[in-house]
């Protein structure tokens, strides 16, 4: 399997991602073709003696920046890494692609180069999140799309039971309609409307669910609108991050607080890493024509090295095809 | 200052609410009107030995549960303590009113029948939510009105701000306009609308925040269309308070851990308070032409207490006059 990477994307670019890459293809056995700057690529592997002699090194002149405009990808920067590999996956060569660039771009590119599965309307952004029952659900749309019809989020619903049933391996996946109560009758004409195609579908429709639901896991699947998505994703990770942060800051404060620590090191360790998103490594782009994958953008070696893994496990589960077929 | 109390509204009512009525009456000196079903309010008041001699208990058969509909309070349940209160309070018979009750039936209610400020489209359900700066932040709205207009938003970024100031003593509070980027262009056409209104207003407007900032207190008024502010608030409050009920595990596990727990004591407790809810009581809807206060469902007395504490300074801060003067 030949995966494509995006040597220039994400704040630990290209070294976190090199070394990932490395240990991804020891691992797992893939290849890897690294997109991106060729000099400097060889550069700062020369200069951190990291081996790349087994991998396909191909030149993209140009970078796209994490708060650059999503669709530089299409015309300002048609020599950027993510151009050039989104290219080289729509004519066949390779099998996947992922990044820790920018989002955005990422979308867009997937969309318009990589191109859609036939009869999906919009891909959406599936974030893949950690939640306290020791699990993970995904989030979908996160913000690719942020004018939202029904029929698109039906598709989001049938993306992510895909994904969650081959990828992850959840056994019916429970899907839920993000809105602002449980009953049905919640909401604007988007969920009324939703929550009618959402019942009828071959889906495990589980209903409404509530933001303060989704860090115990009620659902494997929250589907919703792209605007709603991102700010879910962006609260969720950032309250959680803001309490790690105090609770570490409490922990590493004297002498007694780091005893303290000691003493419950190892359940301290557990809470951390159920959280941890690193441990998910990232978010699919659903509904394009062959997987691409978003790692987080400050991922480190061993997140991206996640995040090929989930990306090869995209590939052979067949979830395209999956979802191909239950659009037929 | 008379202050009109819900005595059926919330999960601990009415003992909870008797509770903190009298604790606010002794430490604040407001006088009291309980407003709900009178026999029950003395028998409970008589089995807990607590002394209402110095309150007028007014009576009200029926009560709204927290799953009713939000227009009961209009329609089938003209005789609850919710509708009741209302009307003594549109007819002067108190200054304020503070209800632990069905939030949905206290925003259509304090619209209804409490009446509007003129000129105010839609009253704002504005939460008071702690932020890990130490402080606090108003998010408006958080669900009164799923369908909302540019120029609504700016009516809640106007009147936060008022309250702010006025009640919380924050001088020339932020106001940030929750969005999916921190850029200008970025959302849909009603956050453009909204921004370039927010932007030529007379507040202290910073532009775009997105969900992670909220917990690092960037803005003191946090505004939003009510579908989204819903999905906010749930997500945050739901967020932090799986993760703190996962810290609490970890400290009650053993003996080991509960010496951990012992030795940073200090700080936990800290932590804690500075992310708990019921020091700040409670959420105003904003926008009534008197003062109407919604406590949290789950308040037991002390909460109770501060939400009554803040509905005097609410009164007293002249809040309601000073949005009527920047309306005209």
């Amino acid at each position: 399997m030949k995966i494509l990477v995006d040597a220039m994307g994400g704040d630990n670019a290209p070294l976190e991602i090199i070394k990932g890459s490395i240990q991804a293809h020891n691992e797992y056995g893939v290849d890897i073709i690294l997109v991106g700057q060729e000099d400097v690529i060889k550069s700062v592997s020369d200069e951190n003696n990291l081996d790349i002699s087994d991998f396909t090194v191909v030149n993209a002149s140009e970078v796209i920046a994490t708060d650059e405009e999503a669709d530089s990808v299409l015309k300002k920067k048609t020599d950027s890494s993510m151009s050039v590999a989104l290219k080289m996956l729509s004519q066949g060569e390779g099998d996947a692609f992922v990044s820790a660039g920018n989002s955005g771009a990422l979308c867009v590119g997937g969309t318009l180069i990589a191109k859609r599965i036939r009869g999906i309307k919009r891909p959406g952004f599936a974030p893949i999140l950690p939640h306290f029952g020791g699990g993970c659900f995904m989030l979908i749309d996160a913000g690719a799309n942020l004018e939202t019809r029904p029929e698109m989020i039906l598709q989001y619903a049938v993306m992510g039971s895909a994904y969650m049933k081959n990828v992850m391996k959840v056994d019916n996946p429970r899907v839920g309609l993000i809105n602002v109560g449980a009953e049905e009758h919640k909401g604007m004409e988007l969920h009324h409307k939703t929550f009618e195609l959402l019942k009828n579908a071959d889906i495990n429709f589980i209903g409404n669910v509530e933001g303060r639901d989704l860090p115990y896991g009620n659902c494997d699947v929250a589907v919703c609108d792209g605007f709603t998505g991102n700010v879910v994703l962006k609260t969720y990770e950032g309250t959680a991050k803001a309490i790690m942060g105090k609770v570490k800051e409490l922990f590493s404060k004297n002498a007694k607080s780091k005893l303290a620590a000691a003493l419950v090191m190892g359940d301290l360790k557990k809470m951390v890493k159920e959280f941890d998103y690193n441990e998910y490594g990232g978010a699919p782009i659903m509904g394009t024509l062959k997987p691409v994958f978003k790692a987080h953008g400050s991922a480190k070696a061993k997140t991206f090295k996640n995040a090929v893994r989930l990306t090869k496990e995209y590939v052979e589960a067949d979830v395209i095809n999956e979802i191909t077929n239950a659009l037929k």
